[in-house]
């Protein structure tokens, strides 16, 4: 192995998400965020689901609506109750065809509650199920670059790997509906402090 | 509780996080970098500790190594082994006074094997006890804006709460990482797909 | 509420699943228990699969595979790979039927994998896909005693709800795999203390 | 390795388990039941706390307590808020002195709050700081047989590795306390299967 100088791309990978998480941002549409909201304030309680680093995207979401004092739950983890018709699911995937996620999203559905959708992909099996849908542009897993003119093109892409872009942007789109709720709910950083966990 | 036309909030936020991010990527010092990546190809087994958020982080990254075939466990985990002399523990906290992380890195010094500590202190207990320092800069948890002038001269900053800031740094820095060990370990997209969980 | 006085209850409780447990050990088919040792011993990697207290009950298994430096994953951890046809997947499921667990389990039948299913239902979906398949005795959570004469026929069963049978059932049947792994293996315990976590 | 014929094995370190479990039925203190049943229904949150296998038990006893409608978090997962002096901590270690558990319990103390600790040490770390102490007798796993003498009278203690005898005899025990909680709250295994997670 031959490694030394690999500051470089480091910091050209960095770029490279930042520039696609800003190009996001233009596109974002302000209707979906208002509904987003409108549907996390109305719920009863909000579950947050998917797989892999999409799923630790959704937990670093989900702690910080508990901050704000939201009922909200993580699919899988040990606390976590049954799903009603008064309640939410956000259910995050960036092919929008999650086999897991698709089975929670459909026993939400069948139970009479709402589903959350952010995916890449609006008529992927999740996206069509959305009461309410977020895309969130990112190269998905299933869209490695086709041919050697793509990657240059964008030669540092291959250097977010799978959904890479995605995951980031979502992140940051989430940390933005957090930002949103402080706004709304009128929560301050110290209301958020005095809800954080502290036996760790 | 007002809502509605939330759009903007969410988008400032959302730029607010990039520019830190941006203006971070220029203070990096090279050498960290290198020693990090180095620090991380030479151990045996690599272990990711992280509390809360930062802990997620941690995991999103443990995941990507993984996928590069490298030996890698996040403390706390089912199947994950005991830490030797060969091995690193990489730590990660924005204060750099976690209590658990603090345990975590004792016990691997004491074992005789490598700590590589992510903080944005260097000065922490953490950050003393590295032999691999890497400052990732973020306002962390006890950084709450003193006083209104402060916040009037940095609007949203107050809505990126507590360690968001650091933590969304970290993820994007360590997505660098990830770009730089398929650089040097000669990893195509295809050969971390090919390691990807499909059970779930 | 009304309490004090519950150490009956609670003794009453445990006695009833210590005979329930004791009952099963009679009826284990001694052809199951080597044909799993075998499957165990020839995968290439051991995956375990359970959702809900089942699944913990797998994790508790799956941390003494690992004390016994067996290649060993949980579905849905950080650093969990691709399952392969060399490999075997533990599926874990009173009834038979539980979705996750299910899709588990027919992704590892496609990639040429085997499935060890360990349920309380043979001609359950899980129980037909399974390579070798060990049955648990449990009333599962779909036996709700039916009629108040049952209940009085076994008083304290309802004190067991739901999974509970079979779940402490399956955990002290999966503690006698251990031991007998630690006799084929010929490890002792300070070989498993040796392989124990040790950061936490 | 030679393997086959593997049952006789399996039964006995069952049945050496259900005798170590029996044995431990006629010692357990009444009154130690008693407040502990009373120290989880007067605290406004239940948290539970353990490390390795113990954690896994404690959340096997979390979701039943889930199950009965208490507020009941585990210790490190995502949604879990801030300990307050009105909640109660429940701390498992068979040796009393695991780091981490130690961590949180000296947390809960200093913010006034509750500490149950389950432990085969009434005199450990752990033991010391409990305001409810229960003992749950097991081999811990720093009780290694000392000679080949003592492993002969107990020829499949040694193949209860580390703390099994401590973590099964604690999970039933805590089954027991679910089913003294039901009666206590008149909660049948209806009300428990509706709270039960549906979106796996």
């Amino acid at each position: 192995m031959n490694y030394g100088d690999q500051a470089e791309t480091v910091k050209q990978c960095m770029i490279s998400i930042l520039d696609h998480v800003r190009s996001y941002i233009d596109r974002i549409r302000d209707e979906d965020i208002d509904q987003m909201i409108r549907t996390l304030l109305e719920a009863r309680k909000i579950f947050i689901m998917g797989a892999g680093r999409s799923g630790l995207v959704g937990k670093a979401f989900a702690m910080r609506l508990m901050h704000l004092d939201l009922k909200v739950y993580v699919v899988g983890e040990t606390t976590t109750p049954a799903f009603t018709d008064q309640d939410v699911l956000i259910a995050i995937s960036g092919s929008g065809e999650t086999n897991s996620v698709l089975t929670s999203a459909r026993v939400a559905k069948q139970r009479g509650g709402k589903v959350v959708t952010i995916t890449s992909y609006p008529s992927s099996s999740l996206g069509k199920m959305a009461d309410c849908l977020v895309i969130v542009k990112g190269r998905t897993k299933d869209d490695v670059p086709a041919s050697y003119i793509e990657r240059e093109l964008h030669p540092y892409q291959q250097l977010t790997p799978m959904g890479t872009l995605f995951e980031d942007c979502c992140m940051i789109f989430l940390e933005g509906i957090v930002a949103s709720l402080m706004e709304v709910l009128e929560k301050g950083e110290k209301d958020m402090k005095a809800r954080h966990a502290v036996l760790e």
